[in-house]
């Protein structure tokens, strides 16, 4: 595989000798700055503020344990109960970290942890050294499978090719626009500004000059507009989480612009991680985040006055609006 | 008639001798204030900086008229040279007024007065006296036909409603709240933010609870979200132009609500101005407004370095997309 030059939202978050480096996405594009996490307690903060988001979460969950396990000292293999010992840490590590945020699958992800943990006792072996070298190898794997992805992404796209998105998708996109620029594609992206975060606007926007692709900004208003006038023909969007019929969850904007794509003949692609742990959309728990995020901008109210506001972070898009999935396996079978 | 109370924004612009004052909907709803406009320049200025938007712009457009005529001096009705030179100035302003936006139909407003000038000079009258008597009187029975129109909205709402909006109807929509309160119909109204100039977090959630309705502020991402759970049970939008065959234009976003609401079956009701000037959507023009509106907010730059943006102002929405609408007729003819 050609060597493909990495956005930085692709990897936003490293590890090295117990500590976390996640970079600040509230930041961007002002500012490039990785703040360190020593401990769960601040990697759970990074999630619930919305510091790192998307598939930064799924690397502040794995590294999380690598910090922890780095923390506890020697353990013989063959002594029971000191293992015991570090199953129940594994285990609370498990347990805060899927109390951080609702809709994407936090304990799928430490779940699988859990289970090489206690995989580990079963076999007598020591639980520390085989969840690390588990980590690594899986966080290995995950890495060539989105590059490969990153590849998949550039043949769905045309020369031609007027594409939307929605949000971001963590470096994918960006880069497969770079390997179509290489491929002398003629490609336009209209990236929606995705209120209340404005994601699309700070981030998607930011990585996509960075990789050089052709960039136009719209109003997450601006939808159907696109389509009707036929400005854009074909959509892609991310996934925060995906369901055994192929429902799933994305940021909240992703279902209407499913519903007018399909109104208007427009192919609908969504990167999705599969996943059977749940069966339908209605079974993904979907995060009603603060009324201020949606009131206030930059600190300031735009509302003057008392008003409700509601703010569903995510919505459920059903899988019939789907032209085809693009796929990666992040389970621990492949 | 039952007395209404009338919202600020029902009609914002005010005109006494000479001096027409425009409600500022930009500082809304942090201040309320009024611009003093005393010339046609002054007008056009504030129409097209969107100091006053959709019904204000009717009315700016016809006080002007009442302001440049009061400028001119007694002419004779039998002087014919000095009744042309009246047509004259009455066409001047008409054609400043018609290029200050594209999308509202500023020619089919200014065109009813150009013909009452001519019918004056025709029938051997003062121009003046004429124009001036037609336009006082068009602006009473507007003022009427629009208040029976609260009326009707009223009538389409019903007991445990919930209703979605989309930017700002000029206050008819909130009178129409105030009036389901007497009667004691439960009802709650979810507006969208409206991105980018926030129309309906700033103008319609302010006045709403002025009129003493319950209001919930949501992103214009959350429509599928909201209809899917079935949280809004009807949608009810304003107009800023129609066309002969029912296609609407109104503020970007329209399209994309009426598109969802048709996927689930939710009742979409429009307030139009039926004219039969244009025959279909295809022949409204839409203004794109300037990039810098969607890239910067309260004069930042959302997004740092070089990135283009597209923003329409207005989308137009086919007519089999529309359940009912609730016309008003502002023409000359009625």
């Amino acid at each position: 595989m050609e060597k493909i030059k990495e956005s930085p939202l692709f990897w936003p978050v490293k590890y090295k000798a117990g500590v976390m480096e996640v970079l600040n996405e509230t930041l961007i594009p002002h500012k490039m700055h990785y703040v360190k996490v020593r401990s769960t307690k601040a990697a759970v903060g990074v999630i619930r503020e919305m510091k790192t988001r998307a598939f930064g979460q799924f690397l502040v969950v794995l590294y999380t344990f690598l910090l922890e396990l780095r923390k506890i000292k020697g353990v013989r293999a063959k002594d029971f109960k000191a293992q015991q010992k570090v199953l129940a840490r594994i285990k609370e590590v498990a347990s805060s970290l899927n109390k951080s945020r609702p809709t994407f699958p936090f304990s799928e992800v430490t779940g699988i942890v859990v289970r090489w943990a206690i995989m580990a006792i079963d076999a007598g072996l020591d639980i520390k050294s085989f969840v690390n070298q588990n980590i690594e190898g899986y966080l290995e794997s995950i890495r060539i499978k989105r590059l490969e992805r990153v590849g998949k992404i550039a043949e769905l796209i045309s020369d031609g090719d007027s594409i939307l998105t929605h949000c971001n998708v963590s470096g994918e996109l960006a880069m497969a626009a770079s390997i179509c620029k290489k491929q002398k594609k003629d490609v336009h992206f209209f990236v929606t500004e995705t209120r209340p975060y404005f994601q699309g606007a700070k981030l998607t926007c930011w990585e996509m000059k960075k990789m050089g692709a052709e960039v136009t900004l719209v109003a997450d208003n601006a939808i159907a507009t696109l389509m009707a006038d036929k400005t854009v023909n074909k959509v892609i969007v991310g996934s925060d989480r995906s369901c055994a019929n192929g429902d799933f969850a994305n940021k909240i904007g992703t279902y209407q612009i499913a519903v007018v794509a399909k109104y208007f003949n427009v192919p609908f692609y969504v990167l999705t991680q599969p996943s059977d742990k749940i069966r339908t959309g209605k079974d993904i728990p979907i995060e009603i985040r603060k009324q201020d995020e949606l009131l206030k901008y930059q600190g300031k109210k735009v509302f003057r006055g008392r008003v409700n506001a509601f703010y569903p972070g995510f919505d459920v898009v059903p899988h019939h609006l789907i032209t085809r999935p693009v796929p990666i396996r992040v389970t621990e079978n492949e």
